[in-house]
């Protein structure tokens, strides 16, 4: 096994300015939502290039919202291609698939920024730009992985499908699609930025809004009146008192470390339009983190009967209950059995290569790895080279040295998940 | 006495048709803020008709902002005239200041309204439209009252000063520009639409604004925040005390029947802008009443002095002060000695009137009866003959018969107080 990491190893070394090189191209693509076309053409034609089956499609906007995982703000996809690269194994080994997205968010207020926001500009050993964390740099690591192992004529016994997806940032349409393509693999690996902690648990997460009334007055007869404000903030603790119960219950050595595991986060409170009037209705918008063990529908229903429970607390919510919606993007959660061989090759490959242990964690954000596990019967593991904290950041930037260590590491899991023809033989 | 009652209510009987016609040609000129020239015209070619001495004048936007108790969205007052009339007296008696403001709110969505809101319709004896209740009302129940006086010949000792105002619904700039062009008097009667109630004393309140901070964290990681929400509602609760401490203090028994003398109303909640963010500002807005005999400059005090005492409670506060701004409206308090001979005389000319006795109540708004009262050094009264809880509604009405018991009442005030050549004669 030494023989393959040196020789891997060397082949990262000699091709680390063309690597570079090719994320920085994949930077200076801008793909935000609705202008993936331009990135995913580089992604196919490195594809092409190494010799893999490639697949590129726009997802079907009609059939896919008849899906219930759905979520996207939009139903049609022209422009806005998947590329999926099949590298057929040999047989008798196990598949594996590599999902990354192509999509990024909004660069925002330039301004922001000190270099501009798509150059992919390096100083002092770090690249900069928009999506090159989230997750274009993880995304080249795969493609790295890939490459290291045709130019280096090994074969693997597994097939390998690698999947640039659109859609993550927006609820994970892309992934639905290639699953709903029928793409399917024994396990997957989705190099979202970790910063090299490995993720066997993703958590989930749903929006939600509740309409909270209240009776308008003049504000000088305040009294005549029912305050929503004061009214939504009933319902705020009472949700903080439902997020205290959920988190009581996990128990998760994988979450030591997290002070709130799976929090409901209270984002948006809005009421009443003039100061001297009682506000009538009052709007909160939050998401729900959910467990990665959990069913939505599950949590989903936990949250309405926990709004029920306020009549009792304060009649007025007897006669005007809370309206509660679900709304916007979702993320399923996702996971892998801890003593899923998948989990193992990981671990031992990072403990060879970089000769420490991993942190292993479960995540606090959602990933297509929800999708892939749930809808896609595929469990999924998340580890990535991206810095964590620059995700959606203003100065996004990702140290290139890690982009090669994954590589190197996700390069030898696949010899030893998949299988090689030639393991045996050096 | 008897004689002028007698002869007063005759004269009233006699001229209803002109005075309901009147008051519907006034509601029939919407005068909303910009829009009052019309109905000022009808005023004044009455006041005209009457033989009053009449001054029309647009007030001076840039004199006006100069004063300290100026408040109006505008400066420039073009198209937008206060109408004086004066009716001097032979000398001698008492004088008086009789103001009622011409400018009335919006009529909102034409939906809401039964019958278009300018119609001045009557239907079972009230007539319908915005502003017909405030104040429209009222201020026909003073022009009938001169009227019937000077046609019936009777000669006042003391001057009666009629104002018809612009502005009130905005801040008083259209009183605050009659005090300042000198216009003052031994006391003042202002018909809002009490329901017939007198209010010796008026509530003023002003606007607030606070920033509450917090800091943005992913959602999935919302312990790594502080929620500007959480932070916000621990201030309106500490406001909510503030009020119960302010409101202790009021012992004045013309607020027995009144819940909260001095509400401190939160109007407007608004943080956030996304699901999964932890929101990290939040905007408070609303409304503090002022005690009718407290300086509105204590009252802004005690609430900056209360708010700093939020430090002791959670030092998120003492690094991250709430900012506080008063900003956009506000109302000067206004009052008159209980034992005032104005007083006196109108109770007694009510009891007359109605043989019954009137209530008598601290109103829990403001009018512009406090800038005559602080700046103008005119005491004044609050009575009218208008729908309190229809004042800024659809549908607003008015039962005709008030306006002219009103008128009737407010005549003999007028011989009691300014008193009459005549008096002795009958």
């Amino acid at each position: 096994m030494k023989d393959y990491k040196a020789l891997i190893h060397q082949w990262m070394e000699d091709h680390r300015e063309e690597g570079i090189r090719l994320l920085q191209r994949m930077v200076q693509a801008p793909s935000t939502q609705g202008n993936e076309a331009a990135a995913q053409a580089i992604v196919a034609e490195k594809l092409s290039e190494m010799g893999l089956e490639v697949e590129i499609w726009e997802p079907d906007g009609q059939e896919l919202q008849k899906h219930p995982y759905f979520y996207s703000p939009r139903t049609e996809f022209k422009g806005s291609p998947n590329v999926v690269g099949v590298w057929k194994g040999t047989g008798g080994g196990r598949s594996i698939i590599l999902n990354g997205h192509i999509d990024v968010v909004p660069e925002g207020d330039h301004e922001q920024w000190d270099h501009p926001p798509y150059s992919g500009k390096i100083i002092d050993g770090k690249m900069y730009g928009r999506g090159v964390t989230d997750m274009k740099g993880g995304n080249v690591s795969l493609l790295l992985a890939i490459e290291s192992l045709v130019q280096l004529g090994i074969k693997l016994k597994g097939d390998v499908i690698f999947q640039s997806v659109v859609e993550e940032e927006s609820g994970g349409a892309g992934t639905l699609a290639a699953v709903l393509k029928g793409y399917k693999a024994d396990a997957a690996l989705i190099p979202e930025p970790t910063h090299m902690r490995i993720f066997p648990k993703q958590q989930g997460s749903m929006w939600f809004r509740i309409w909270v009334k209240g009776r308008s007055a003049h504000g000088g007869t305040r009294y005549e009146g029912v305050s929503a404000i004061e009214k939504g903030m009933k319902v705020v603790e009472h949700i903080r008192a439902l997020e205290e119960e959920r988190n009581r219950r996990i128990t998760d050595p994988l979450y030591k470390n997290t002070p709130i595991p799976i929090p409901i986060n209270i984002g948006v409170m809005e009421g009443g339009n003039w100061p001297s009037s009682v506000p009538d209705l009052v709007k909160l918008e939050g998401r729900m983190g959910v467990a990665p063990e959990e069913k939505m529908e599950d949590a989903k229903r936990e949250m309405e009967e926990w709004l029920k429970m306020l009549g009792r607390l304060d009649p007025w919510f007897e006669e005007h209950p809370p309206v509660l919606e679900w709304f916007g993007a979702r993320w399923v959660p996702g996971s892998i059995d801890l003593e899923h061989e998948l989990m193992n090759t990981l671990v031992n490959q990072y403990r060879s290569v970089l000769g420490q242990e991993p942190v292993i964690e479960a995540s606090p954000w959602g990933t297509d790895g929800g999708l892939l596990t749930q809808v896609g019967e595929t469990p999924s593991i998340v580890f990535g080279p991206g810095v964590t904290e620059m995700a959606h950041y203003p100065n996004e930037y990702i140290e290139l040295d890690k982009v090669f260590e994954a590589a190197e590491i996700i390069a030898l899991t696949l010899i030893h998940w998949c299988g090689a023809e030639s393991v045996g033989r050096n």
